[in-house]
């Protein structure tokens, strides 16, 4: 008696579950077509993308890791000149002037979580040998010039592995910046800054780099003037840029972005790194460089952030 | 009688001629390999590789014309920042100081068969629209500055078609020039003297660019200082550079490099254009530019090429 009720129950359990999947199936690949369509339009989808699909995924395997590049150069490369890629930031390297154009980041909670046994102790300053020895900055170009060896990309960001560490210690990524009352004053502090905001907005991007800024001789006339240090005539920069972005935590929160230029100079203790907030167009002008290219920039600064006040209340 | 005889000739003419083409085959088929091997082993023989078919090209069909950029850029690119392609000339745009880094032309003698009702009377000076507005140069930038409108590619270089005269007149080509004893004076020199070497040698490669060139202060000390012209602040270039390559007319015959870098300053008229003769490796570390990548520099300084003071006694 029981046979055939079985036999009928299970024919109907598994029509029903083949439907299900059938469903299951095709909402997945008209959602995935849509999803398609949208990436395709909206530049902004299409760099989030990785993260739809991957939020998105049921049936196709989950794809672990982006790639490291795409996770740090999210926001676009600002110039594509001489690109070079380390393990855990990218640069844009500067032939002319032997100082990188620009140094990207991107700064979550582990990069900061310093790993017993690592640190700058270990590390050493060294010429990158992948750059042609005519555009090469050495070594004995900052001995007795005056200037620090000061970081782009900061050592203290990168202190996870060894090895992201030791090559924040390339000269690609350092170029001549006052110590007293600059590396060690203002711009420190600005690092930390980052750092901060990094502990506790959890994702923070930063691109670092130096500026020539040229100055007004008289009316209608502006001139350019920097020094070079050592044989190979490394340039130092009047000036130094962040360019800031920090991704929201609130679901479908858009990032938030600021700017700051500091004069590579001594800078006096009272001013605070509020004075030196600067508009992204400025740095865009002097630095040749173009940030968020492809991105609408109201889509960047976003509403739903903390009131800047708030931050620097909590900060400084 | 004389069809046996006929079917055996004929039969014999058939196989001899099959064998022909067999071995013919065969040897080309034999030679395109090892003409391959050289090609991908030796960079010389590469840049070179579009012509070592064409003449050797018997099976396949023939290519018709290199791609122009292939063309022009032939000796490779000095730099990859921005670069830009134009008709009868590609550049790469420095959008820091908005002017370009380098202009790359390659010169023939049917470049410069003036066309009737061609010249630059009909051109006019405009921005090039593609470049972003943040790094485009304006015609009001050089408005009273006091310095000419000065052309990199020589508008007299392209006048065998309008189109190519007028995109020489695009602000991606121009860069602030002195004009009495410089633009009017030995530039133009140097100009006259690269067509001279086109009429009489036939193909002749010419990359022109800017030099900002630092200046000693003291021992030790080195400072650059340029001005910048304009609203959109346009670098006025301390010197300008021209890297030569002219290609022998001998079989096989290898090509002859010579560099000049003249100051953008009224140049006395007695001195000669030989005054201003240079080491190629000081426009490279000066302008962060490679020339002839990937090739060694003595196989293009050869020595096949008339001795350098007749050229010179030619034409001074």
């Amino acid at each position: 008696m029981i046979r055939p009720w079985l036999g009928l129950a299970l024919g109907l359990a598994a029509s029903l579950v083949a439907c299900f999947v059938a469903g299951a199936y095709f909402q997945h690949r008209h959602a995935t077509r849509r999803l398609q369509q949208l990436v395709q339009q909206d530049p902004y989808a299409y760099y989030i993308s990785p993260k739809i699909f991957n939020a998105f995924c049921f049936f196709a395997e989950q794809n672990g890791e982006v790639h490291r590049v795409r996770r740090i150069m999210k926001y676009g490369f600002p110039g594509l000149d001489d690109v070079r890629i380390y393990s855990d930031f990218v640069l844009s390297y500067d032939r002319r002037n032997r100082v990188a154009h620009w140094v990207c980041e991107h700064l979550q909670q582990s990069n900061l979580l310093r790993q017993p046994g690592v640190g700058r102790a270990s590390a050493t300053y060294r010429p990158d040998l992948s750059v042609p020895s005519t555009f090469r900055a050495a070594l004995a170009d900052y001995r007795h010039s005056g200037f620090d060896r000061g970081h782009l990309a900061a050592a203290g960001n990168h202190c996870s592995h060894q090895l992201h560490c030791n090559e924040t210690f390339f000269l690609t990524n350092i170029a001549p910046q006052i110590g007293q009352g600059f590396n060690s004053g203002a711009w420190n502090k600005l690092e930390t800054y980052v750092r901060h905001l990094t502990q506790r907005f959890g994702s923070v991007y930063v691109c670092t780099g130096p500026l020539y800024k040229p100055r007004q001789q008289s009316a209608n006339k502006w001139s350019l003037e920097y020094q070079m240090i050592g044989s190979n005539m490394v340039a130092v920069p009047t000036h130094y840029f962040k360019v800031i972005t920090i991704e929201s935590k609130l679901p479908l929160g858009k990032p938030y972005m600021e700017a700051y230029v500091l004069p590579n100079s001594p800078i006096p203790q009272k001013l605070t790194l509020r004075d030196f907030l600067c508009d992204i167009r400025e740095i865009e002008h002097y630095a040749g460089l173009q940030f968020f290219d492809g991105l609408r920039r109201s889509a960047i600064f976003g509403s739903n952030f903390p009131s800047e006040s708030q931050v620097f209340r909590d900060f400084l």
